[in-house]
């Protein structure tokens, strides 16, 4: 078996099995990742909204022809150097759902000048200036979303914020077309009941609905009302007047997920494989060499009703050991023990046995590392290796 | 200027100022970075002690030719892939600090093979075992440190466990020479007065002579006793008996350490270039684009007496803004705040200015970057481009 190398790098041999690969790597289970993309995408289609998912996850080509195996379909982005590189396999429908500066705003003009349909975010008429200024200079007719605040979460404008008509009133001054209004329900993330997810998507939906709403009383065209997050687009019972839904984190999942109550801990297609080198039993303690640096400083579970740790730990075959956590971390070890008040046995795991560990964020986790190594339900095989792309 | 790049690519043109450097980037000052590491070789020649910096946290040739500028010297690693990047620019004397594995046994051998004189780190039988029969396979003779608990903090056994004999036996026994014992005061992390930081030093000193002299009462030889970490290293009040220091994040410092108490901010060599994005001046906050992707998770400040957020905010030059922090983190996107509890004004920054911001944890904030952006105080230049590695 040889490795996929969206760069055209030579092909090189590669490990065939998981376990003899060399520690700490990251697991890619294709079957959940598959899974995982189909509940989304068919909730979506049920619903006639257009998802756009973010490529921010997973950064790999051989992921998002994953999502879309009969060719380039819209996608999101969190940084100019992604959307350069899925330009480069032809996915030209992208939007850059950051707020725009002077530098990025001449660097996407640049892309829509080479033909990519790119659409960036902002929420002042200074941005909406910038973006103007550059688009001159480059020759070309800039899109924008206005970003919206529907939860106080981040950036963005409140659907009833006089400028709202002032950000659009300057796009048009400035040239730009308007796309849409973008918001993201980031607050979502601090919940764990559905009624409250539920009740969260309900918001989302309403305020960018009242946002678009408003923007097309005052005279502007507002074709795309975009939202989205992963526990809102899993719990969303209505999407009436929603155009677009954005998510991620919902192709791997994982532990911060799983804690909101978005999927189930079998749902999680990202493990970090890790070798046993110590045993300190009279601790409670197996020391492995999956440290920060694998797994990420990510403990997003740290504010959750049950607190992972630094991950959960399973065998080699993703099995579960009971109450079993990354309880430490530095950079290069991770300390296994059982989670406190919990009055499970510490598994006897021998030296140089492996294990797998779930992660807090997939974001973050798999951001600590430079590919996926991809594996099958069932089977030990490394069937692909997929390469993530990074920096900004 | 031209990009220096260690890995021979061909040299590209680079921006030439901070002022245009696309964001987020990496910035490490060079006069900084050189006042640091001749603070502790001063200090450690005085004392007749080696010191062998701990390359985990630059992972960068130029960072290590910095350290040796008239030819390699001793180093200490955290991954293997550190030793064979190292040990092709000419560092053949490596100490891995991390406990050794069946697989990571072969590549060490591997390495020793080569001529590379590489040390690894056990504190089992069992471990001893495998190195044994690594090194028969590859032909060579191994060199192994016994690891030494001093505090609690990781792996390693007590200067009074009877294991400690019959780790040294099993040494003998597989055939692989002792190299001497290693500890690491890593509990010095969470003290912040000198009294204690000087207490700490003292017993990481104490029991690491205490292991060595109990190993060499058995007969067993035990040249090299090794100890270290940034706090003790600086604070360390006699070192009578001790061979070898170790130390690594010395070289940046970051706010943990300035929490500790060993650097001033001041001493802080590396800091994330950022651009503001958004201001929300009716929350306190203005969002910039440098999120955990450019600065980390690590929130290591979050426990000490001043919690720093994700990290101290600086104008363009280097000048901080009084009790400024980065107080949230998304993936792309900082918050800036003043802190809680605090009656300074957030200050006036336009979109589309740039910040600095000093990093909690030097070593988990590099890890999100390819490289650094060389300047000197007082000097808006870029002057070089210095690679950074990664992986295991």
């Amino acid at each position: 078996m040889r490795r996929t190398d969206s760069q055209n790098a030579a092909p090189r041999e590669i490990t065939a099995t998981v376990g003899a690969l060399a520690t700490p790597a990251l697991l890619l289970d294709k079957d959940r990742l598959d899974r995982n993309l189909a509940r989304l995408s068919s909730r979506m289609a049920a619903a006639g909204v257009v998802l756009r998912p973010h490529m921010k996850t997973a950064k790999s080509i051989e992921v998002a022809q994953r999502a879309y195996p009969s060719g380039p379909g819209p996608i999101t982005v969190s940084t100019l150097a992604e959307a350069e590189y899925f330009a480069q396999y032809g996915f030209r429908d992208v939007t850059y759902a950051v707020g725009v500066a002077p530098h990025t705003a001449e660097r996407a003009m640049r892309l829509r000048k080479a033909g990519v349909d790119l659409k960036v975010l902002l929420d002042s008429p200074e941005q909406a200036a910038m973006l103007g200024t550059a688009a001159r200079a480059a020759g070309v007719t800039p899109s924008a979303f206005i970003e919206i605040d529907c939860d106080g979460h981040r950036g963005g404008l409140t659907a009833t914020d006089p400028k709202l008509i002032a950000v659009a009133a300057a796009l048009a001054e400035a040239g730009v077309t308007l796309a849409g209004i973008l918001t993201h329900a980031g607050e979502s993330y601090s919940l764990c009941s559905s009624d409250a997810l539920v009740a969260a998507a309900e918001n989302e939906r309403a305020v960018a609905v009242a946002a678009a709403e408003t923007l097309r009383a005052a005279g502007h065209e507002c074709p795309v009302v975009s939202v989205g997050s992963t526990p809102t687009a899993h719990f969303a019972e209505g999407l009436t007047g929603v155009t677009e839904m954005r998510a991620g984190v919902y192709m791997f999942f994982d532990l911060v997920m799983h804690g909101v109550g978005v999927c189930t801990t079998d749902d999680i297609a990202i493990s970090v494989l890790a070798t046993v080198i110590g045993t300190k039993p009279e601790k409670g303690w197996i020391l492995v060499d999956a440290g920060w640096m694998a797994l990420s400083r990510d403990r997003g579970t740290a504010a959750q009703r049950v607190d992972q740790g630094y991950g959960l730990v399973c065998d080699l075959s993703g099995q579960l050991y009971p109450n079993l956590i990354v309880a430490q971390a530095s950079q290069e070890h991770g300390i296994l023990a059982i989670r406190s008040r919990s009055a499970a046995a510490l598994p006897h795991i021998p030296i140089g046995a492996k294990v797998r560990i779930l992660p807090n964020h997939a974001c973050a986790t798999a951001s600590q590392h430079e590919l996926y190594n991809v594996i099958s339900a069932g089977s030990d095989a490394i069937e692909a290796q997929w390469p993530r792309m990074r920096g900004w």
